[in-house]
C-alpha cells in the first residue's frame, strides 16, 4: 500500500528536488503540496521540470492541509518547523529538511540562529556510526545540512579510527542552488557566472556547529573545525576539501584501509579507486557520494575530498533515504547512484 | 525475461547516456560494452558517473563480441555501422545511433557525408506521422539526429496541417556534448564558457537534409530549410527556434489547436500552457520535449520553440523509446519525463 | 581640458560598464555619480570591480547634483530621462542610455512602452548611413538598444545595397546582464546556468520597432522583422543570427563586396575572413563588432551573424563612441577593439 | 623611444593575454611572434580577440627570429627556456613566463620537474619583501606561477609579521585557462561546465615548492604547505583560501594592521573593507589582487582569501609589471586595476 506524502514548501529548490525523487518512488503517493507566497499557483509555473505534477495547485501551509498523510516533509525557513510538527501528531512521520532539529546543543542553536532551540531529532545521515539504528521506526527525522553531509562523510572515518588530530580545516565549494531561490543580488546569474567567491568566513557559517557535532561524536572528543564555504559558478554540487594533521605513525595504507572498511557496505558512499578524484558532475542528480583520500607526507596531513549533489544526497535524497529506513523499506528505494553527466 | 543489450561505443557521450538509461531499464540486462581506442579500460575511468558499471571492462568492437545479444546499440563514428550491422544477423535488433541509415535520399548522403550510402532504416522518431507503426517489430532502427528531433517535432504539425509556407528558418543552440568527446580546441572549456558562436552556417550542417526529409514528408511537398546551429555555454540541451510564414488566413487559435491535437496522446511531447516558454534546464536528463508556439501577426510568421536534452530525447532516450516499441514493451519504460533542475 | 561627466544610474550594469570605460578615457574627468535606492552607499560595495572609484559615494538623481557637468549620461529606467534632461539645459551634452528617445514613430513608442513619447534624439550608432554626421556637435544622443546595435549593423548593408527581400528573421542570444540587475527569479544563477530559453517571442520585444526603423531606413522601404530573443548562460555578449531571402540574382560575391565596402573604414566593425565565425568571447569587454556572412544557395537566404558585447558596444561603449564624435574627439578614444579572452 | 618586444609562444593563453596587454602598452612595440606547431598561421585564426594583430603571421621559435628585440617574453613549455635564453645574449631583457627559473633549490626542481635545474632568476612578484629592488635594471626575470602569486600575496604579510604558525593549509580554485590550451579530455567544456574537481592533491602540484619558498622567506624559517588545487567551471580566475594557526596572543586587529601596512602603497593589491569578500569576477582581466582576512577565534586560525585573474596578475600582467620595473618605467604602465564585470 502506498505511503501518502505531503510536502510543505514545494515551490523551493529543496521541495522541487524532493518531488522529483518522490514521483519516481514506487511506494509513495504524493499528497498535498503547500507553499507560502505561492499558494494558489500551479506547480507547473514554479517547477517547470516536474511535468507529471504540472497541474497540481499549491495549498497554504497549514496543519489542516498537511494532516491525513503518512509522511510530511517540511522544507520551510528556519524556525518554522516546530510549530507545524506539533500539530501533526506523534504517529505521522515528520521529516524536517530545515535546520531546526539538527543540533544537540541548545547554546549552539541560539548562537547561530538567535532563537529558542526547538529540540533534537534523530539525525538523517545513516552512514554515520549509530545513525541508521536510530532512524529505524522513528517518527521524527532531522535531515542534515548539505555541507555537513559532505564533510561528515569525508572525515568521520578518520576521526573514528583515530587517524587525525583535533583540528579540521575545510574549504568547500557549492553550487548556487544551495543558497535557495531567494532574490538576492549576489545570486543573480550575471554575478555568479564566471566567478568564485567566499562567504561566511571565519566560523560564521551556520553549518559549522553541525560539523563539529558530527566529527566530535566520531572522534569521541571535541574536534575544532575551520570551515570556509565558497560559491561556485554551477547550479548544483558540493566539493569539500577536508584535512587534518595525521596522528603520529599514521600511514597512507592505514588511512585507505579505514575508509574501505567504513564504507564497504554503504550503497551510496563510494571510495574511488586510487588515482581517480571526485567531481561534482559525476554525482549530478544522484544520491551518491564520491570520496578520495590522500596522505601528504611532506605537510603531514590527511586530505579527504568528497563530492555530492547538494540537493540530492545533501538534502532531498538524504531525506528519502532516511524515510525509507524509518518506514522499513529498502534504503535505496527511489534513489539512484548514477549521475547525470556530462 | 530480460533483454540482453550490447553497446558499441560505450566510452562516448551518447554511449554513456544510453548506459545511464539502460541501467535503470527494468527489462534490460547490460551485456558487452565495447570501445575502440579505449578497449581494455575500466568504464569507471571513462564514465565516472556510471557507478554501478565502474568495474566493467571495455572490449574491442567486433562482431564476435557483439553477438549473442538481443539488442545491439551502435554509437560509432559515421560510416562504420553498416559493416558491423551486416555481421549481426537479421534477428538481432540493431539500433544505430549514428547517421548512416537516417536518410532516404542517397544523393543527399553522398553530398553531405562523401561516401556511399548504406541504406535506410525505420526512423526512430515515433511522434512523427506513421513512424510509430513502422517501428513495431522492426529489427533495424535509425535513431534521428539531435537537431532533427528538436526541429521536426517543432514544425511537423504546422506542415501537416497546412498552416505554414514552404520555407522554414531555424536557429538552434546546442550544449557542447552535442559535439562529442573529440579533442578539438574550440570545444575546450576555456573557449566555450561565456561564449556563443555559430558553425556550419549556410546550409552546411549534416542535419539539414534530415530536417528537410521530415518536414517535407509532413507537408506532402518539398520544404526548404535554412538552418543555423550555434554552440552555447552549457553541457546539454537544444533550444530550437523554428519559424515559417503563416499560410493565408491562419489564426493563432488554429495553430494552437493543431499542436494540441498532434501531441494530445504523446507521453513525451508537452505543449506548454500559454505564456510559459521552454527552457533546456526543464528537460535536463529527461526524454521530454517542451514546445511553445507564437503567431506573430506583424511579421506574419508562426514561431515554434522546442527544448530537448540532446543526449536523452535527442539521442539515447530516443533510442530506448524506439527499442521499447520494437520489442513490444510500454513505450515509456525506463524513461523519465522529469528534468533534473535547477 | 578635461570633460567633466556625470553618470545617473551608476549602480546598475550599464552605469558600471560606462564607468569602467570612463576611468580609462584620457579626456574625461568623472564627476557626480547618482543612484536611486542606493544613494548614500559607496560605489565599492555596489561595483567592486571599479577599484579606483571604490570610495565614491552615490548621490540622489537630481538636476542639482547633475548640473555643472559638460556631459551627463542617463542610465535610468524607461520613461525617466525626459524629465531629467529638460532640467539640464541645452548646452549640456545629454546621453540617454535608455529607450526614451530612440524611436521616431510615437505610435510605436506608445504601443510598446504604454506612455507618452518624449521625442527623438540623434541616434548613437555612427556606423549607420548618415548617423555619424548627425552626431557631430549634437547636445542630445539616444544610445541604441543592445539588440538593435547587433542586428542593424548585421543587416543594414544588405538592405542598403538591395541584396535582400523585405522580411528579416532574427534570432539572438544574449548574456544575462542584458536583463539588468533586477531581482527576478528567472535571472537567478541557479536558473540560468546550463539553460537556454526564449522570451518576448512573437513580436513582443521592445527592441523590435527600433530594428524595423533602422532596417527600413537602410532599405528605403518598410522592412518587417521577426525577432526572437533568447537568454544564454553567460554574463555578457549578444550573438545575432539574421537572415532574409536573397533578392533575385544576388551572389555570394556581391554580398561580401557590399559588406567589405560598408565597413572598410569603420574602426570597430570587423568583417571576419571567410571561414571564421564570430564568437561573443572574442569581443568580451570590447567595443568591437564581429561579422560574418553566408549565402545559402539551397534555401535562397543571406545569413549574417554578428557578435557584440551587449554592455560595451551594445550600451556603454556605443555611448562613449557617440560622445567622442559629439565632442569632436577621436572616435575611438578610450575604447578598445580587443576582447578579453579566453 | 619604443621598447621592441618579441613573444615566443604567442598562440597559447599566456601569450595571448600578454599580447592583449602589450597592444595597449604605450611604450612597447610588438615585434616577432613565434609559435611551434602553429608557425606560419595568422594570429587572427588562433587569437580571434586580438583584432589589431589579426594579420600577423607566427614565425618559428628560433634565436634568429627572436634576436634584435629589447625584450623577449618566453611562454614556452617547461624546460625549454634556458636554451633559448642563452642564445639571446646578456643585454636583452628575457622574461620567462614558465617555471624554469623560479625555484632556488635545485633539488626541488629535480623532484617536481624531473630534469636538470637551469638556474634561478630574479623573481617577478614585486610586492614580496625585497623583490622590487631585485627587479630594477635586471636582464632576467622569472615570472611567478599563478597559484604562488595568489597564495604568497595572501600569506606573506602574516608570516613576515610573525602572526601565524608554520603550517599553512591552502585550497584554491582556478579557471580552466590555468591548464592551458592542451587538448585533454578533462578540459573539454562538456566536462568542466557545472563541475568542480580537485587535482594534484597531497603535495603533488608543482607550484607547492614555490609557495614554500616564498612563505619561508617571509617567515625567516621553513614553512610547510598543504596545497589542494581545484578546477572550477569558469575560464579565468583564482580564488585562494589560505589559513594557518594564529600565533599565541594574536588578535584580529593585529592581523588587519599588518596587512594594511604591507600593502598600503601597492598599486595592485587591495585589502577590501571589512565585510566585503573577494570575487574573481571583480578582477577579471585586471592586474588587481583582492584580499580579505578573517580571524576565527573558535578554530584559532587566521584565514586570508585572495582573488586574482590567473592570466593577468597571475601570468601576463605580472610579467608586464616586472618588465616595467626592470626598464625603469612606471610600474603600472599598460596595466589596469579595473575588472571587467559582471
Amino acid at each position: 500500500m502506498a505511503v501518502r506524502a505531503a510536502v510543505a514548501g514545494a515551490s523551493g529548490y529543496a521541495g522541487g528536488e524532493l518531488l522529483r525523487l518522490l514521483i519516481g518512488h514506487p511506494d509513495v503517493e504524493i499528497g498535498a503540496l503547500t507553499g507560502h507566497s505561492n499558494a494558489g499557483q500551479h506547480l507547473g509555473a514554479l517547477q517547470p521540470h516536474l511535468l507529471p505534477l504540472a497541474d497540481r495547485v499549491l495549498e497554504p501551509t497549514t496543519a489542516d492541509v498537511l494532516s491525513g498523510h503518512d509522511v510530511v516533509f517540511l522544507a520551510l525557513p528556519h524556525g518554522q518547523s516546530a510549530a507545524v510538527a506539533e500539530q501533526l501528531g506523534p504517529d505521522v512521520l515528520v521529516i524536517d529538511m530545515g535546520a531546526d532539529f539538527r543540533l544537540q546543543n541548545s547554546a549552539d542553536w541560539e548562537t547561530f540562529y538567535g532563537s529558542e532551540h526547538a529540540g533534537t531529532w534523530p539525525y538523517g545521515l545513516p552512514e554515520l556510526p549509530g545513525a541508521r539504528a536510530a532512524l529505524g521506526g522513528t517518527k521524527r527525522i532531522a535531515v542534515p545540512g548539505c555541507y555537513p553531509t559532505a564533510v561528515s562523510l569525508a572525515l568521520a572515518p578518520a576521526y573514528a579510527a583515530g587517524l587525525v588530530e583535533d583540528e579540521a580545516v575545510i574549504v568547500a565549494a557549492t553550487g548556487t542552488s544551495g543558497a535557495g531561490k531567494a532574490l538576492k543580488p549576489h545570486l543573480l546569474g550575471s554575478e555568479v557566472m564566471g566567478s568564485m567567491s567566499p562567504y561566511g568566513v571565519g566560523g560564521g557559517h551556520r553549518h559549522t556547529p553541525e560539523m563539529i557535532q558530527n566529527l566530535s561524536a566520531a572522534a569521541g572528543r571535541r574536534v575544532s573545525v575551520s570551515f570556509t564555504p565558497t560559491l561556485a559558478p554551477m547550479s548544483r554540487g558540493i566539493l569539500a576539501t577536508c584535512s587534518a594533521k595525521a596522528a603520529p605513525g599514521v600511514t597512507a595504507e592505514a588511512v585507505r584501509a579505514a575508509y574501505e572498511k567504513a564504507y564497504a557496505d554503504e550503497p551510496f558512499v563510494h571510495l574511488l579507486p586510487e588515482g581517480q578524484w571526485p567531481a561534482t558532475a559525476s554525482v549530478y542528480g544522484s544520491n551518491a557520494v564520491q570520496l578520495q583520500i590522500a596522505y601528504d607526507a611532506s605537510a603531514g596531513r590527511v586530505i579527504v575530498i568528497s563530492a555530492i549533489d547538494n540537493l540530492t544526497k545533501g538534502t532531498a535524497g538524504g531525506a528519502v533515504q532516511s524515510m525509507n529506513i524509518a518506514l522499513g523499506l529498502d534504503e535505496a528505494t527511489g534513489l539512484s547512484s548514477i549521475g547525470v553527466a556530462p
